[in-house]
Parts: C-alpha cells; structure tokens; sequence
C-alpha cells in the first residue's frame, strides 16, 4: 500500500520519521555554547539530527532534535548543567507537527494551482492522522529553479518535489537527477524541456499533479508510485 | 518603506538574513563526527546558524550554517582534516534559495486560497529579486493548530503566520502570544473564537489575507504594517 518513493527514502535518508527527542534550551549566550551541548550530547551517545539556533546575542534559544540516546533525562540533566543554560522544553518534533514535505517550485500561477490541489489533498489525509505539509516557492530562472530543486534535499522532512512551469531543462533536468539519487520523488508538469522526461512522473492538469503527488507520499493512500513511474497524466 | 513585522523580527532573531557560509560535508561516518565539526568551527570563532543532517549511516553528508568566521578557508581544510571528511562543496544558504518564509495553517479550503493569494503575490515580487516562499499545512484540532502555531517561531527563516480557519481560539490564542513575542507577524481571517483579536491583522478574504501578508514581508513592497495593524479588511 504504500509508495515507491517514500520507500526509497527510509532507506536513504535519516529525516523521514520523527526523531527521539526535540528539545528547546534556553540561557543566556556565549562562544562555544553550541560546542559544549555537543559534547553532552556525545557522552550521552545521541545523534544530532537537527540545530536551529532561534535566538542568540543577549539570550540564546538552541532548538535540538536527537536520536539514539541511551538516558534521555540524564541528558536533560548535562544540558541543564552547562552555565549558561537556564530552562529546558521537551516538545513535539517537527516532525510531528508538520510531518512530510512536498515542495512546489515553478511559475507562480501553475504553483498556485498544484498548492490548491496538494492542500485539499493533504487536508483529507491529514484529517485522518496523516501529516503533510505544502511547501512553495514561486521562482523564475534557470539558475534560481535549479539551486531551488537541488537544496529539496536538504531541507528537513522533504519527500517530494513537483516542477509547475510551462518550460524547464538544462540546468534544472541536472538538479531533477541530482534530488533523484537523494531519494526525492519528482513529478512534473507536462511542458517543454528535458524535465518531464526525467521525472517519476508527468502530470498535465496542475491540481490533479498537487493530489497525485500528495496520494504518492501519504501513507494512508492506496496509490502505488511504482506502477504509474515514468507514466503521463 | 519597510514594515513593522520585519524590522522586529530582525532585532530579535538570528535567522532573516543570509548567514555568511553554507557548506555540504560528505563522507564517511562515526560516532563524534558532528563534535569534532563544532570544535573546528569554535576554533575559527564560527557561530552556527543550523545544521542539518541530510545523511547517516554508511556514509555521512551534513549541511552546516555558519556565521561570524574569521577564515572560512582555514575552518574548510579543518573540516577537511576531520579523518572521514571526504569532500566539502560550498552552497547558496537556504534564504538565498528559498527566502523568507510564510506559513499558512488551519482548514484546508481556506488555506488554500490563502496559499493562492500569496503565490501569486509572491510571484511578484520574486520576479524583482525578492525571495518569499509560502509554507503551507492543513490541519485541525485546538492542540495540532496551537503546536503548528507554536513551531513556526523555531522555523527557520519564518517570518508571518497565517490562520485560515472558521472557529479558533483557546490555546491557538496562546500560541498566537508566543510567537508574537517571538517577532513573528500573525494575520488571521475573520472568524469566530478569539483568535482575530490577538493578530497583528485581520483579513475576511482568504485570497486577500495571501496577498496582504506577501506585502507586509516583502522588503519590494510599500506597504506599512504599522499604519494598519490590528485594522479589519
């Protein structure tokens, strides 16, 4: 029941599913703050999934989530010993407040319809426990669409990039078969260019391309990317 | 020329502006390898923006944020000198990709017209070298929407929320407190509970409320959110 896609990134990648531990550190600010959680980190021997620093100068707010850590409130404990360190928040992952990523890039009236298409989609999987969110960027240029394809990979909790344009190639087709081998699922608008032909698939209406593309990510679909690849809609 | 919502978040948080350095390390992978990273960028006097962790296992590829270093030549061959470090590729960061970042929550039909007006509206201003990205989740129930809420303020590059929704209130409106408090903008349609009386603006077009929130982040356009804050459109 579940999807082609989806499968090859649990293998690839370690951000598809929500990690052990998110927690919010707050203090006060000073070099080498950041260097020091480390390190209790590593004694306690987690693994850092992600870091977000959400504020730093007069205060700091160091934003963590972690994996594998044998003691979790012996952690608690080191952070909590560390000078600065003033209050610690265990919270939700992001993960488990926004769940997977679909990522819409392209023309802005074309993204504006798969965004349409994917939220509705992803409002009735959501409503049944799912969670997926509908990332977009409207954004013109080779070079920009391209940096913008290639960086899907490195954005946290990304499973799926949909190309909403009228013409893309060269550059982009490049960044299209970089994303692919990071585990990405790429779905494409029927256009010209190289890129509908080296998608996972090839849409021609752009609402139904926001829901096919939500239904090949969800894991309460019964929609199997593995039968309809390299297939135009 | 600029607004309100921008101008405080900038002397709030770290995170509204490119960071000075962006750089994927790949290579081998080990327990500590993250450690012995934060102790090469210390040493340079780095301060870390983010950190992701794009893969683990057999091998390693991380994506690291950096600001205020003295010699990033001199922090590249540290990293390089790390024993399964085996190559280093410099990158766009993520708010020259992708820029500010607006998020859309609550219902799915009215979040997608939001996310319609402000795709559109993005489109525009994208167009003359902005970089806005509209962020989208539908979702429902008072705790998932005040987790939603609550997380953007640890999102990074977020800078305005959106609630698309007909009834909210209780601990959204807390959620709405706190990520005010963090320089986040809120803009809310009008709609029952007490949610429209906590946001910064209240919008009752969905389409509308898109538009207006891209206008009020966006360093292109001349709209003053001073001038209309806590005003009903």
């Amino acid at each position: 029941m579940t999807t082609g896609g989806p499968q090859r990134d649990e293998e690839q990648r370690p951000l598809r599913r929500a990690p052990q531990l998110a927690v919010l550190l707050e203090g006060g600010d000073r070099k080498g703050l950041l260097h020091d959680m480390t390190a209790a980190i590593l004694r306690h021997s987690g693994d850092i999934v992600s870091v977000e620093i959400v504020e730093r100068g007069a205060r700091s707010a160091v934003y963590w989530e972690l994996d594998g850590i044998d003691d979790p409130e012996g952690l608690e404990r080191a952070f909590l010993d560390i000078d600065v360190v003033d209050s610690l928040r265990r919270l939700p992952t992001m993960f488990q407040v926004y769940g997977k990523r679909i990522i819409v890039v392209g023309a802005g009236a074309q993204v504006g319809q798969v965004a349409l298409g994917a939220i509705g989609e992803a409002d009735r999987h959501n409503i049944r426990g799912e969670k997926i969110s509908v990332d977009t960027i409207p954004i013109v240029g080779e070079e920009d669409l391209a940096n913008a394809v290639r960086a899907v990979a490195r954005l946290p909790r990304a499973v799926a990039v949909v190309l909403a344009g009228s013409l893309m190639g060269g550059e982009v087709t490049e960044a299209v078969e970089e994303v692919k081998g990071r585990g990405i699922l790429v779905v494409s608008l029927n256009m010209a260019g190289s890129v509908p032909k080296h998608a996972d698939l090839v849409v021609t209406d752009p609402v139904q391309a926001g829901v096919m593309t939500v239904m090949a990510v969800a894991s309460t679909a019964s929609f199997d990317i593995a039968r309809v690849r390299g297939h135009h809609f």
